[in-house]
């Protein structure tokens, strides 16, 4: 069964680039899309609590225009006649506008336990890992949007969601893992104000991640959270253009490479 | 009495700029000098726990390199004179590098009251701040490196650093009011890598930080410790180059930027 699936497409706009953000329109056009192959299916999709389980977001501008839809198991198995449909038609109205479909440049599906064997399994030292974040991404905390890569709301967001998408359980340890031992590796961010029923601050850019010194087990969860994070989108919004990630492993982190303890001040 | 100083001196290489970070030899260096106005004060600053009540920093570069030497109630009043021998000397040795002495491109000294007068007492509306992260700044979260401008961390700390230099009393509220409203507006940041005993990761760049919906007698809140982090510094290691910063209030909030509600995903 396919579990996960990710599908890029080729676009351009037919004429100028429209000014407004457009995740609601990409939002509503992806749930008819889902509702011609299964309407009974995208009902149960709209009204179920929780995050949405799929992710669908305009990447990139101008020459290199992608339009990305990704989603869990509640998704995937539609994304398939979704793409065929969409390219077919060759266009999809977004609020007013025609975005034209050139083709799929790239397709590609997983399952858990797949994610589990490449990442988790085969992990004998911390992966870092690396994720672009390519479209605004934001976290709700306490009760404020949080535009910042925090480790805790990325993977924390992430195990939740896999866990709310039917991944194989990770075990409540794995949230005292992403808690006790993710650190900052790199980073390089800037945010964005986004117009969305009013305005919400958000950040895009990219970041390096790492486990300082997580119980061997789970020394390759960064690595699979992230791959999974390329299907599920990280962060509030994903359903609405938020979110949407590249996400891969580094090579392990070499012993000189270990975050220093916290020294005295002088 | 001087409870609070600063002072920005332009300086040059005398010859190629050196590559290792200099803050361990700037904490050195200002050490002696403080040493020379007082010996007595100067052991017991190096002897006192909890975080360096100065700031010491090599900021910006070529042209344009300043270095800025800043503090509170146990430094300041030392900061004159060493400012007037620094000039009249005309050059500091720092880890065998000349780093000739141009002259003061400004100096400025503050009181808690004036701090609190200026900014908590006359604020009708919350008033957000923005801070430029000039060197490297870094917080020490929870055993690890946090190189991100978290608004718990960034004023969190200040408050600590408040009290701990002597500050008026801003009440444990004020400590409720950073974790409960304080939010991003605007961020752009990037990390860098360190050398200094192991790599230490740590940000540059700038934020804009606002309250959100705070108890009114706190609105000028953000505005106060801002001043204040201009002589205090921000983060790990100040007294080593760290965490210098230029930070100032914005103006107030109109309604139309207030931050919205977190709405339903779709």
């Amino acid at each position: 069964m396919i579990e996960l699936a990710r599908v890029e497409f080729r676009v351009h706009w037919a004429e100028r680039a429209p000014e407004r953000f457009l995740g609601r329109a990409l939002n509503a056009w992806l749930y008819g899309e889902v509702a011609r192959c299964d309407q009974r299916a995208a009902d149960e999709l709209h009204d179920a609590p929780g995050p949405r389980p799929f992710s669908a977001a305009l990447v990139g501008e101008h020459d290199d225009l992608r339009l990305v839809l990704a989603g869990g198991p509640r998704v995937a198995p539609f994304l398939s006649d979704v793409a065929d449909r969409t390219v077919r038609s060759g266009r999809i109205l977004l609020d007013g506008h025609w975005l034209l479909v050139e083709g799929v440049a790239e397709a590609k599906t997983d399952t858990f336990a797949d994610l589990l064997r490449r990442h988790l399994m085969r992990a004998d030292r911390a992966t870092p890992v690396r994720v672009d974040f390519l479209t605004p991404t934001a976290f709700h905390s306490r009760g404020r949007t949080m535009p910042l890569p925090i480790p805790d709301l990325v993977f924390g967001s992430l195990l939740e969601r896999w866990r709310a998408f039917g991944g194989h359980d990770l075990g409540e340890a794995a949230f005292d893992v992403v808690r006790d031992c993710a650190a900052i590796r790199r980073v390089r961010i800037r945010s964005l104000s986004v117009r969305m029923e009013g305005r919400f601050t958000a950040f895009i850019g990219s970041a390096e991640f790492t486990l300082v010194n997580p119980p061997p087990i789970y020394n390759g969860l960064l690595g699979a959270l992230a791959a999974f994070a390329e299907y599920a989108g990280v962060g509030q919004k994903t359903a609405m253009g938020f979110g949407c990630v590249r996400a891969a492993p580094l090579r392990p982190t070499r012993p000189a490479d270990r975050q220093e303890p916290p020294d005295q001040e002088g």
